[in-house]
């Protein structure tokens, strides 16, 4: 039980915050996890120096294979692209070598990666490439959790998504990798949750797809609810009964979340081989190597879920 | 400046809370408006001895046409129907008639209505038959409103729904209708506001709607935004910039709405000859006349919005 897991943390853009972060909450991360880091010690002095914080005695690093190459603070860059994304696979590498326990990532500039002629939007986008798998994003903090059915699709599109097959396997597969200790909240997809179908009717699919999906789990109490009204889900009142919501769609999950805990956040990644856990805010270059000290939570979160959901 | 409003307050459903929240903030409303409660004595006097509250000597009444009848706490009756649809047709018929300011109505049961006949869904669909206008439902309270662009529709409805002809139209109206001192966040449709067309492109004509509305009203500063990423723009370092915000769909605004405000919350009415404020709770049959003092913070601000926005 209090076996100290290992994890291994990509940095993310070095124009960034990411390298910011990590060094100053060293301290606190080591005393909850074992941490790895994938940037080279050349790359990691640079930084230091620039940022005027020491490094640590006890940070150890994993070198991506990678060319160093000059910190620019604030900027898009093609070479600090390659960088961030070397780290990743760094980090990823270790934890398919069960080196470690698990990857928490610190955020990479999109544009930077398109800079750098990788393919891939975003980690969330390259892991389920790497492990051809049906990755579920899932954001959050402590008090909440949002898992997202459809993700970065046009809301024109949401609507026929939503269909039994996939969303009876996306039920069954957060079942399985979460394991819900109490019930779950299911949203509808409409106002009011089609209010009997005059404002819709997809929510049929949904309480079609929820049955299916208790009956394939068998568990002695269902764990999801009904499809429940959208725009009621998250008052206070209902709130205190949830902790995971599924949502059908980005915005009706994401802008509630944020709206409420957007600086606690964390981004996790779930139905992988590996587990991914990452902050869920970006490379916020306006105030990179400012000796602004960016705010923690999101990173110390994305770690303690880590501590909290792995074997 | 300080001259007193009359205002109209419709008692909705009686089976409900609405008259208990009446009789108990009388004290408190009539310090700021000059109310006349469409309830006849007869139904008055049963409320408040089942209630056990005294009818304040001040409690000035507008008789609705419509006859008495047993009230049964908590209950969806078509009599009770019949009755509340009747308070809420006196409201109207005395502001139509200018010997009120405004209307205040206390919420009525969808159910009862439909048991009674009458045609519409609620206030508000009545109010747009009763003028032939283009009411625009706006929800929010004092840090807060939020307009709603579509409202009841199925989602898979909203994306073809978005054409500049009628955003402009709905844009101007707003603007004339609220004439707000600052910006007001126009929300995007899609995940990340489109993300340059990747996730969709309504973004083109939203900003092209409000492009055309700046032209039309030709003010000094543009009023409206650029299309804002949904899930960003209700956090609190985007909400501090804003009072207003434009949603495209219900659940868009109203879930951050609600999940953020929920018992602080108004309903009103715009664009139409008279202006109609509700509270944004519904009869609450569960806790009626059972004396356990139902909140009234929807009700004083539905008040408050009144005094502040009627000349």
């Amino acid at each position: 039980m209090s076996i100290i897991k290992r994890v291994a943390v990509s940095v993310g853009d070095l124009n960034g915050i990411g390298i910011e972060i990590i060094l100053r909450n060293h301290w606190h991360v080591k005393k909850l996890i074992d941490p790895i880091y994938c940037i080279n010690k050349e790359m990691l002095n640079r930084a230091s120096k620039r940022l005027n914080i020491d490094i640590p005695d006890d940070f150890k690093v994993s070198e991506p294979k990678c060319k160093d190459f000059k910190i620019k603070a604030g900027k898009i860059s093609k070479k600090s692209g390659i960088y961030s994304y070397a780290s990743f696979k760094q980090a990823v590498k270790l934890a398919k070598n069960r080196e470690v326990d698990a990857v928490c990532t610190l955020p990479i500039h999109k544009k930077a990666w398109e800079l750098a002629g990788i393919k891939y939007k975003g980690h969330t986008d390259a892991l389920r490439d790497f492990f051809s798998a049906e990755a579920i994003m899932m954001l959050g903090c402590q008090e909440m959790f949002v898992a997202l059915y459809t993700e970065h699709i046009p809301l024109r599109d949401v609507s026929s998504s939503v269909n039994k097959t996939d969303l009876t396997r996306f039920l069954i597969d957060f079942y399985n990798n979460v394991k819900p200790k109490e019930q779950v909240a299911v949203l509808g997809l409409n106002p009011h949750a089609g209010d009997d179908g005059v404002l819709g009717d997809e929510e049929i699919i949904i309480q079609k797809s929820i049955d299916k999906a208790h009956k394939i789990l068998n568990l002695k109490e269902n764990i999801y609810t009904k499809p429940i009204v959208p725009d009621i889900a998250f008052i206070p009142q209902v709130r205190v009964k949830f902790k995971y919501y599924i949502a059908m769609y980005h915005d009706q999950g994401l802008a509630p979340l944020k709206a409420l805990y957007f600086d606690e956040g964390i981004n996790v990644s779930l139905n992988l081989p590996i587990l991914r856990t990452s902050v869920d805010h970006g490379t916020a270059f306006d105030i990179a190597y400012k000796s602004m000290q960016p705010k923690s939570n999101s990173y110390i979160n994305a770690i303690k879920y880590i501590v909290n959901h792995t074997n």
